[in-house]
């Protein structure tokens, strides 16, 4: 792992955490190539040592593509509509609803080309951007240029307050979900209980509803799955069920007391609360007390909406709350910072409440960081933030699997972030090549944090739309007549019954929406609300009852962020998550509304056998398509 | 794992092999995410449940390349020079030498473009190549037309063969370091001595000398690596420390007799051996008797050289002799074939030794290909093929680790293979997309079966070349007089004196000579030769030797493809694996030259004060330089 560390940094190192590692992990070894190292210097060397193919034979000449500028998209507040405004054309910006779905096309926006030319002469491998290095073999913690920028972007603008010495270092990924599996590799021991004491099970820390992803990826380990209590901003600390509770309270004959911890920090997948720093400071204290690595995946982090906050506390929008970050005020108001604190160099990423990397002391946080919410999920890139010891310990696994992340995919981003390598391509048309020299600059940092507000700004006006529409059909509106007989005065009246079908905290980050549904209130809840297994077929009917005509909406049930079958059986049915990322824009609302309708109209069922119906028709409804493919791409990993 | 059985294939089914699955893979289940399947295909269904991004907000409008023609390099034979006679130009076939360097660049070559767009309204998804489907989450087995484009390739034309029931079935991984690590974790439970009981260590069969990469990736695991003899064609079944006599006297003090063995058969890497048709069914025999898998790593498939074949047993180079398969001429001359024996439909392809595959009746090979070696190794792209059981088990851990290749190269490469998507593209014009129809029409099979076949024209030619300058230079010749002393009678005549300093087999396959140093005929042989150590540090100074000036060449030493410490002592000094794939072509024979003047060199030097001279220079005669990243990129994993 090459370092550049900087001898005035004043802070400590991290603590040494090494006594975490996995057996296999302590048994990896660096590679012996290494040997080589110090002669693939030596000036005219013939290489006859590797084992590659020659870059001539590559079929790929250049890789291009047609770009989106930064300022595509309009940061918050950027109502009515989504899009484009992208320079000179203010008047995109008022364009009525109607032209939403033609100027959402991101084929009317300007764009920018860019390039990947063949070879560059360019000398230095930071700057080098070129298929000849890119479609190499190359190294496994990220292809120069791009690693060089993401890293100098996460110790300087994403991590400015790490505080430990030089601060993070990173390695690239395949994603999240391939960091997460090689973090599990990392620090995890297969467990068997078969074979092994219970003693030696090792737990796994996690949101009492929890992305089913990384549980998938922990259980078949042989992990115990541990969750913990969770509120409207994420994991608790302290209170019933908390992470205190937890470990305080831990029965070791359930196993090691956990020393792993998952969590998703903003925008919580699926309740979508943002941790605040003072939580994130409660439960890094537990972490150091207990030992325990907390594993942060945040791929929703540029996606907090501040303006919810203040919609679920005061139930009134005010725009004028942009920032989670109570600091923020501070520096736009030139006051004096705290002794130490840094800014990030962005207003925007000033304003968002900041990664555990910034109160991690000690070294424990290991952040998972993502293109896929940025740029797209097929980039399948992403990167790692933590202490070098364990990013090198990374790496060795990496060479191992993945070996690198694809140069496609490197080098069309390194591309976009950095632009044309310039000086490598005039040495190289001196030299006899071909073509002209490119155009444009790459977004640069500036660029990157423009772009990630702009979709903040999208998906929070997503976000608004669904919300205030949901917030609108909570209630079963039913006009009537008090019945005198049950009346404490002779005085008949006409009244308005309002009965809540359901309730929900304004998403304050992410993708999703957490509806809680009272079935509690549903007229049939004297048939289906004696035990847990029947109140979970009356919410198996409302999931089935949405997807039928005229509602026609296929929403998430909570069962699959169920970490347990406890949880499952006690909870599993109560809440349901609403995407409110994937859909086309112009059919957010529609969709929206025909959900609450579908409650509603759930809600005047009053005869069990209807509700008997949908359950049994469930599997012949439906008939089972082709295509599944196309299908599960529809959904994600969830 | 989609699967289109035909039911009038009247091939067995595959074994159940799945009592080799380890722990942790036999607890892995099925995404919960399959029970809505169902659902997404009702008409105008609102979708809410995904957990993904909005495609229109992904900042890649489209993906385009400039792309190579399959015709691009001649098959074999095509001497004298690399490249092109693309098309029409013949003349440029008969270009002098000084006019490769710059007809090798692809840049003066014939191209197409490839544009892979943003939108397709193309329903079927095995048709439809766009951004939107390709950058978006996609399915753990590969980008629906690409995979099926594979899928269909593997069943029919790489091994239409296959003795069960609709042959392999096929998953996408990321390359095969990483399909290898998937294997490893499909197959092996982890081991720790402090832990467990030797009789439960796994085991896992190699080539003596055997790809680093592979090794590496399974002894951190706690395996015991398991070395088998080789000769010129590889593995050996029977013989000294042959598969056989490993297995029959297995010594169950080490751990379990291995039931895995991990194998490159095709230009094995290090030694270039290519295993014939009637070794494998040797191996495949005691791999039944004894239960064992087979990973088959192939990369290398299609650089076979069976003129090398002729040269080894003739010293005659027959340029006639293209093909190793003794049934090829049956098809060419259209003679019988045997009972239901298939042509791949190529006549190159029924040219090479076929997979193990072809002879798997119980479907114990997983074989892994990939893109590294025939598109580029940053690609990172391939797939495994072996029985549909198998594949599942691989599709539940892709789901838990990478996910998916990523988008970007897979979207390209399907593009580049089929082609645009004229329907689904039209439709989008008439839908009021913008852009014109695309032109081209993809590789196809036919296209891709033509450039695998010039890659291998070009690397043969490479081969040949490097082969003959070493096989001129084995031998150091010292004119000289007869010692009358000496002789039977008493004439003395002039002599020349013959030493053989090195041999070596000409390649029959991949990328690689594999050269033995014969340094018991070294004037200090009698210094060094007296014990391991020492002539490991004699074989040390011949490779710094080559290293200093005028020389200049760098080479892999055996000792980093030795699997065990005790052949890494008994012989990882006798080996240089020379790479003549990498090198630029004007480079080669230089390069080659200059490596075989070094071992003259060397073998002139007299004194072992020089010997010790470059042993202890080592450390210093070589600065180690900045720019780690970019030369651990000159080499690959090896």
């Amino acid at each position: 792992m090459t370092s550049q560390n900087d001898v005035s940094d004043k802070r400590p190192p991290p603590k040494d955490l090494t006594h975490h590692l996995s057996r296999t992990t302590k048994n990896r070894q660096a590679s012996s190539i290494k040997q080589f190292y110090k002669y693939f210097g030596i000036p005219g060397i013939g290489q006859l040592a590797g084992g590659l193919p020659n870059n001539y034979y590559f079929p790929f000449d250049t890789l291009e593509a047609k770009v989106a500028r930064p300022a595509r998209w309009e940061p918050t507040p950027n109502k009515p509509i989504d899009p484009p405004a992208d320079d000179d054309d203010e008047a995109v910006a008022r364009l009525s609803l109607k032209d939403v779905k033609k100027q959402s096309s991101p084929l009317n926006q300007p764009q920018d080309s860019l390039t990947v030319p063949h070879t560059s002469s360019q000398a230095n491998p930071i700057k080098k951007i070129d298929l000849s290095s890119a479609l190499q073999y190359g190294t496994a913690q990220g292809y120069p240029p791009l690693y060089y920028f993401i890293r100098q972007l996460t110790q300087q603008n994403l991590h400015p307050n790490c505080p430990y010495k030089d601060g993070p270092e990173v390695i690239l990924t395949c994603g999240n979900t391939d960091g997460f599996s090689k973090v599990l590799q990392m620090l995890t021991n297969e467990w068997s209980e078969e074979k092994d004491w219970v003693r030696d099970r090792e737990g796994l820390l996690v949101e009492k509803f929890a992305y089913g992803n990384a549980v998938a990826a922990a259980r078949p380990r042989g992990m115990n799955i541990v969750p913990v209590n969770i509120d409207d901003e994420g994991m608790m600390a302290h209170g019933e069920a908390g992470l205190q509770e937890v470990l305080e309270n831990w029965d070791h004959k359930k196993g090691k007391r956990p020393q792993l911890m998952y969590t998703v920090t903003m925008g919580q997948n699926p309740t979508s609360g943002v941790l605040s720093l003072q939580r994130r400071r409660e439960i890094y204290a537990l972490c150091c007390k207990y030992d325990i690595i907390i594993v942060e995946d945040d791929p929703y982090w540029y996606l907090q909406y501040p303006s919810s906050t203040a919609v679920n506390t005061t139930t009134t929008s005010d725009p004028a709350n942009t920032s989670f970050n109570p600091d923020v005020r501070m520096f736009a108001n030139a006051e004096p910072v705290p002794d130490g604190w840094k800014s990030s160099g962005y207003a925007f990423l000033d304003s968002l409440v900041p990664s555990s990397i910034s109160i991690d002391t000690e070294g424990r946080v290991i952040r998972l960081d993502t293109f896929s919410k940025t740029v797209a999920p097929g980039c399948r890139l992403g990167w790692i933030s933590a202490q070098p010891d364990l990013c090198e310990r990374l790496l060795r696994i990496t060479e191992s699997s993945t070996q690198q992340p694809s140069g496609f995919v490197q080098s069309m981003i390194a591309e976009l972030l950095l632009g044309p390598d310039q000086d490598g391509l005039e040495k190289s048309l001196k030299k006899g090549g071909k073509g002209d020299l490119p155009n444009g600059e790459g977004w640069k940092a500036d660029g990157w944090i423009r772009w990630v507000e702009g979709l903040r700004g999208n998906y929070e006006r997503r976000m608004n739309q669904m919300s205030k529409i949901m917030d609108d059909g909570k209630y079963l509106i039913k006009s009537g007549h008090r019945n005198s007989l049950g009346s404490h005065d002779d005085n008949e009246w006409s009244v308005v019954e309002k009965t809540q079908m359901y309730s929900f905290d304004w998403p304050v980050g992410g993708m999703f929406l957490w509806l809680k549904v009272h079935f509690e209130t549903h007229p049939l809840y004297h048939t289906y609300g004696k035990n847990e297994k029947e109140i979970a077929r009356l919410s198996r009917a409302l999931w089935i009852f949405w997807t039928t005509k005229p509602y026609l909406v296929l929403v998430s049930p909570a069962s699959i962020f169920c970490p347990t079958e406890e949880i499952m059986k006690a909870e599993g049915w109560r809440y349901f998550r609403l995407c409110f990322a994937a859909i086309n824009e112009d059919e957010l609302g529609p969709v929206s509304e025909r959900l609450a309708d579908g409650v509603a109209a759930f809600w005047r069922i009053k005869d069990s056998k209807k509700i008997e119906k949908l359950l049994e028709d469930e599997e012949a409804a439906v008939e089972e398509r082709a295509g599944l493919a196309q299908m599960a791409q529809m959904i994600g990993p969830c």
